[in-house]
């Protein structure tokens, strides 16, 4: 189920909050500490696409407190006197708003209709539920299983089921990610089940492409396991024209296209975003950017063959993947028509990642890549293309990747009100020397990456050793870029003299693409309550030895 | 002649106040309270496209200064003994560095070949006189009329000329402005020769399209005064093509197109670039940007008919303005092909500026306009398009209109090392309350502009009242924008309570555009030698009545 802090959830708990007199920043950090059951260290089982482990942990102590607070219903005191007991059908029959919503969690039976609106990832996720058991829905995200959540569930309680309808939901309940590839042991893992990691810095900028293994991995779903002799990749013909349904063998007949792109996460560097105030995603760090070779098809290619020209410049097309939850809904996403239509924009249905087929957890057989863009459009085991008015009703699409004003908070957000992200804005970090290390007197080198969206070439990196006093240009290296078509990132390395007598060195860098667009001095400007477009000046701190 | 700070004459002086043990950066200012003769206020009769008013006057104390220190030859000494007499011919016949390069003023002959290098236009500008009078190309430049210069000169004079051959160069010395059109008493000039003015910021945003008489003027040189009846514009051909010379009716005839269009000057808000450190431009406040509707034909028709397609991604398509210096150098500038060709940027050759025949001030009777590009691309008074391998070789393509690191001066630049600007980066700017206006408690409104390059929308803007603690979102006016053609800017306005009891409010601004590129929060990490590309978060300061 997703994890959206939902707006009326959080007007309560603020409600609640405000009975204490506290103000309600403060008061997550006074509801979390009440909770000490909670583990300190982030949780190999977290697995929340829309919460950082320690965001979800406030956020499900502050839905069971507030719910402590504010719901002293008729129910939860019913729960505690004598069972009564129910049949399954009597449970499937309250699925829907009219006739109340229940749930089962093993034997138990709950009315969970006056929480619905509560439901952090949004009503229409629990309502998938309605009249059946959670258990498959929280072997998907595993957040739920923690104490304070089962002890939210108990205020609900209305009786138990009858024993012989109390049959453990075998099937449902196994591992959605049992299936899931073998990854490397170098990845950083941000959350297990779905896989997010990202390789460790220090072999981030060690190749200009980054190896397929340690390519960082961003899934929102278990990984499909399909069988490419079967796989058919559909494409919703123009009007006046068929649909197309095609095999491997099909794309591999269109001219092969090969580029290469460099993917980022509009998570990526969200981890400093969480220093200034808390965030709701995955905690990375910087390397949340890789750089392939891809090879495939080229998108326009495949439009074209199902009739699609440019007609209407608002026109999108969408994407659909084969992962997908319980529920059967998928990962989707889309892409301007304009774009996707524009040989030089070069949008591919990629089938090959430096020269190998694509690894299970980079979308085999076939994935979206579009240069110059947010990760997020870049739609993995693809199954499905169509060309709407609108962008895709995809959640990923409407309900998240988008940047607000650090003002919005979950209560003021209206999602509508921002563009979905497409181009991203100019990046760089640095990857060596390692924040907090201890370097060497003499010369220090630091290197790094930086790129930026839109295709946009990176002109020049900019490095501090004092803090933003004074600045060196760096060398770039890596490979030159295209006019127009920079969708790779620059490796970049400055080699100089630490400042005679310095015992530290606070080294920034920051990069100019080639319409002279910078990255901003400082987050807390540029803070949003997504943790998203993280790319302020990125600022290390080393000790010297004496 | 151009005023650009050539490397050798800096390092001379820098090698000069060394001498005198003082850090270069402040050997400046001492050289400057040196000259206690130079006038403390800008003057009118500025007119260099490469100084700001106390830049020249501050490098021209310099060459005074170092030339003085750096430079006691013969010469000096020789020009003070009894002048020799030379003919006209015999100066003449030194104008090269093989036979030495002289010129004369007034009766006055000068052996400058050793000063030809030191030239602060470069060398080559001043070649441009060798063999004959400095007038015709003082009167264009009027900032070498300051007595430093004379006093410089004096240096190198060898004789005088022939009483019979001193004869006042009467055609050349006539002022080139004279002929330039009458201006708006409201614009701000900054300078009168070539004209170069801002509307002032209460009138910037008054209207979405700026009015024709106060949109912001930039001109290198003097306004030519074209007859349409005559105007031919020159388009070569491609490889088997003709040539084409096309009359405005000629131009009338292809389909006309229509858009709005922002212009930008690179040099918008250098004034607080300059509040950082010295650079060389014209102060230009925050008004070097207007708006207008502008009507021609589509450069790609015209380029098409004259048989141009895209070959190389790397050609470049060049323009030649019809304006000149006396020896003919005409304004240029160039875009590349892939944009020329491309109907989506709808880049024009403009021939209406709001419903009317261009005014002579920005370009009559044809400019080009490129939309989401520097306002230096925009050759007005166009008089040649031809298509080239590369870019074009105009000193404000080559040799300006770049940015680099904050380290960089004028002894390091290398302009080779950066690309020319072509699209800009986000900008905004708040036109009112005015800095350091007072205003009256209860409700303050907050009112700006927000642009930005290549067609890239601005989707919010945020404002501070507090200095950048806290910031909300504006509410954004003017015309909603195409996707991917957001050529104009966007006006907004933030109406929100003073917070009880503040006597003074720290107001800042700052843009995001659709690729969620953001403003740096300050200057000095993005200052450059020529001030160009300051776009930090545009601050205020404004007292409040109590």
């Amino acid at each position: 189920m997703l994890l959206l802090l939902h707006r009326p959830v959080v007007l309560g708990l603020r409600q609640a909050c405000r009975l204490r007199s506290t103000p309600s920043r403060l008061c997550i950090g006074a509801c979390s500490t009440n909770d000490s059951r909670q583990p300190q260290h982030p949780s190999p089982s977290f697995s929340g696409d829309y919460s950082s482990t320690r965001g979800w942990k406030a956020m499900g102590t502050l839905i069971g407190l507030g719910a402590v607070l504010a719901y002293h219903d008729h129910r939860c005191r019913a729960a505690q006197e004598s069972p009564r007991m129910y049949t399954k059908e009597e449970v499937s029959s309250h699925s829907s708003p009219e006739t109340g919503i229940w749930v089962t969690l093993g034997s138990e039976v709950f009315d969970v209709t006056e929480f619905v609106d509560l439901h952090p990832g949004g009503p229409s996720k629990l309502l998938l539920a309605a009249g059946g058991p959670l258990e498959p829905f929280w072997a998907l995200y595993a957040v739920h299983n923690q104490p304070h959540v089962h002890e939210l569930l108990t205020k609900y309680k209305i009786g138990e089921l009858n024993p012989e309808d109390n049959v453990s939901p075998t099937l449902e309940t196994s591992d959605p990610y049992a299936d899931d590839p073998k990854r490397h042991p170098a990845l950083k893992v941000n959350s297990q089940c779905p896989f997010n990691a990202e390789p460790p810095p220090e072999l981030l900028t060690e190749n200009y492409i980054t190896p397929n293994p340690i390519f960082f991995t961003r899934n929102h779903l278990p990984v499909p396991n399909l069988d490419p002799d079967t796989y058919r990749l559909h494409v919703a013909g123009a009007p006046g024209y068929q649909s197309l349904c095609l095999s491997l063998d099909d794309l591999y007949k269109f001219p092969k296209h090969e580029i290469t792109v460099t993917l980022q996460c509009a998570g990526n560097r969200r981890s400093e975003m969480t220093q200034i105030k808390e965030v709701k995603g995955l905690e990375w760090r910087m390397g949340a950017i890789s750089t392939a070779r891809w090879a495939g098809t080229r998108l326009c290619d495949v439009l074209a063959q199902a009739g699609h020209q440019l007609s209407d410049t608002e026109a999108q097309v969408c994407f659909e993947g084969l992962d997908s939850d319980p529920t059967g809904t998928a990962y989707g996403a889309s892409i301007p028509l304009a774009r996707a239509l524009d040989p030089e924009a070069e949008v591919l249905l990629a089938y090959e990642m430096n020269g190998q087929p694509l690894p299970r957890d980079h979308g085999f057989p076939v994935r979206v890549v579009v240069p110059g863009v947010v990760g997020a459009r870049h739609v993995k085991w693809l199954g499905r293309v169509s060309v709407e008015a609108e962008e895709s009703y995809s959640h990923w699409q409407r309900r998240d990747y988008k940047g607000f004003c650090p003002s919005v908070d979950w209560d003021t957000v209206d999602f509508d009100s921002a563009p979905s992200i497409q181009e991203l804005p100019v990046q760089s970090a640095i990857t060596e020397p390692r924040d907090g290390e201890t370097i060497e007197s003499g010369d220090v080198t630091v290197k790094g990456y930086a790129w930026s969206g839109g295709g946009r070439a990176v002109i020049r990196v900019d490095v501090s050793l004092d803090g933003g006093l004074t600045w060196q240009a760096a060398e770039l290296d890596g490979e030159e870029q295209r006019p127009r078509k920079a969708w790779a990132w620059r490796l970049w390395r400055l080699q100089a003299p630490v400042p005679a007598g310095q015992k530290e060195l606070n080294i920034i860098c920051k990069a100019v693409d080639d319409s002279y667009n910078v990255q901003p001095d400082t987050v807390a400007p540029i803070w949003n309550l997504r943790g998203v477009l993280s790319n302020a000046w990125h600022r290390i701190h080393v000790h010297v030895v004496p």
